[in-house]
């Protein structure tokens, strides 16, 4: 495929643009690690709709708000001369009657609800407390959760289990959305107006990102905006998700969502990782994202790149990414 | 009794000389919330002999020595602009199945003993998270339970339970050990050494000043540190512990522990609080500690002042105690 120039730049000076990054999952976490070398104002809008694990058993004895997305925004945001204190927050308890399995920053962000009295007044002291670069936003403040019909008219309830997936994961997902309905937190909304970029992912397409893009208003924050909107398709198929996708199919997919013209540029990977890199993904069926260029349309504007890191886990370079999104503000 | 004159002075500038603390319980922490304000170099060394409530139940389900005290010393010694951190330290869950009681310090000193692999530096690292003035050194490294051998032979094991008490509480204690012995903390020992004051209490005779005294090379330091070191008399008595104690009762036990000619000063309480303010503590058998100046030897010195609050629970007053520690240095 075509080879875009804007690799040979590199990401020198540190920017001022306004980034919001929406997501949710490690592959916006790997991502916004990175950017904070490179972008002063970061903004995270994460996804409200996670239920599993330690976060789900939280949600269900405290009746708060999921603290697990916003846990792992926190810790990618903190400053790196703040070691311990991240570890700490990620530090998941392996003993204790009711302790093991707690991450320990949901605890946190659990306790900071109760005595804050509120889910985000806890996220941003949390952010103080890791001493974060950039501000966590929930993107709504309401509990809902995620219900998806399947392509034979399954219906799966719960972030959990459609992430596992609790379901023959060749089947396709025909439609999602959350129970109940729950509208954009207004900090979300501002967040996304004020913006010189907006980053769609990378990251689970039904269970990362769309959920965000479920909350009422966020369509129309993201019409609205001046902001370039950048969706990053996915390097890796998802089973349960998007098993089988090319990358236009991602697109595809993000557009019946957010609407038509609301997205500027789709950025799509192109450096095919070895085979060896390729195996344990191959394992949980999960398999590189072709590149069907000839079924993406000129709009939104695709991107072509080596997006990924060239070893190790098959994730979003920050460098790399970061040269992208300076190039288009 | 005899007024010393020196409540006439105030504690006014703030002095540079070495305190060291010994302690555990409401007593010595509120001592340390006050003294921070008229000392920098604050040590605290604190027992490790409780293992009731939250810190029970985390010695006995991840084998690590007890959080509770060390997590109220270091609150206490926590500088004032860091409220939230404060009062997330001492939050105690309300819900959640086996997170229901636990003080939410003492999970992230477990959760950091568990990270670096060691309880002291998990203390230090909650100390630099707490940005705490001073430091908090566990008297042991040791783990070890306290066991009291009552004059009726009775034998009572464990701190809490000679604490609530779970004995006739009219009983004197005959005798406390600590099971297994447990030897001085080096940095315990050192800061004893380095010291310009020593502070026993004030606080629970037996469940938070002697368990300090009974590890394994106190009581030397004790003797051949420079310091003075100065023994608060409690200004109530304990049910279970020192039912009937006059003052010169607790200097008596107090050097049958530590032994003769270590301390050299009893600083003893002479204000008697109203009646309304001793009625709640009539309700659980604790009563004001009587001056039996007649009784006190004059070796160690007796300092007679007002040391109490002028309202409220009856606690020693930090300024109050603060100017008479300046005037022995």
């Amino acid at each position: 495929p075509f080879q875009s120039p804007i690799m040979t730049q590199t990401a020198s000076l540190k920017s001022n643009k306004k980034i919001v990054v929406i997501g949710g999952g490690t592959g916006v976490f790997n991502l916004l690690s990175g950017l904070k070398d490179y972008f002063d104002k970061l903004s995270a809008i994460v996804t409200m709709a996670d239920d599993g694990g330690s976060t789900g058993i939280l949600r269900e004895e405290f009746g708060i708000l999921p603290p697990g997305d916003v846990r792992r925004a926190l810790v990618a945001l903190s400053r790196s001369d703040n070691k311990t204190m991240s570890e700490l927050f990620n530090y998941r308890f392996k003993e204790g009657k009711g302790l093991a399995g707690h991450a320990f920053g949901n605890l946190m962000i659990t306790a900071l609800e109760r005595i804050t009295g509120s889910f985000e007044k806890a996220v941003d002291e949390a952010g103080r407390i890791l001493s974060i670069q950039g501000e966590v936003i929930p993107v709504t403040t309401m509990p809902t959760h995620l219900v998806a019909e399947l392509e034979n008219g399954q219906i799966v309830r719960g972030e959990t289990n459609i992430d596992i997936p609790r379901h023959d994961g060749k089947l396709k997902i025909k439609s999602i959305r959350l129970e109940p309905k729950a509208t954009l937190n207004p900090r979300a909304g501002k967040a996304v107006a004020e913006a010189d970029i907006v980053v769609i992912g990378p990251g689970d397409l039904y269970t990362s990102l769309l959920p965000n893009l479920l909350a009422e208003g966020m369509t129309d924050a993201l019409k609205k905006t001046k902001a370039k909107v950048i969706y990053f398709v996915n390097a890796m198929t998802k089973y349960g998700e998007t098993h089988g996708f090319t990358a236009s199919k991602f697109v595809e997919v993000m557009e019946q969502h957010v609407g038509k013209s609301v997205v500027d540029y789709v950025a799509i990977n192109t450096a095919k990782p070895s085979a060896a890199r390729l195996k344990p993904y191959a394992q949980e069926n999960s398999w590189f994202v072709e590149v069907d260029e000839e079924n993406l349309d000129p709009k939104p504007v695709p991107l072509y790149a080596d997006l990924i890191r060239s070893r190790g886990f098959i994730r979003h370079d920050p460098e790399k990414t970061a040269t992208l999104l300076k190039l288009i503000s």
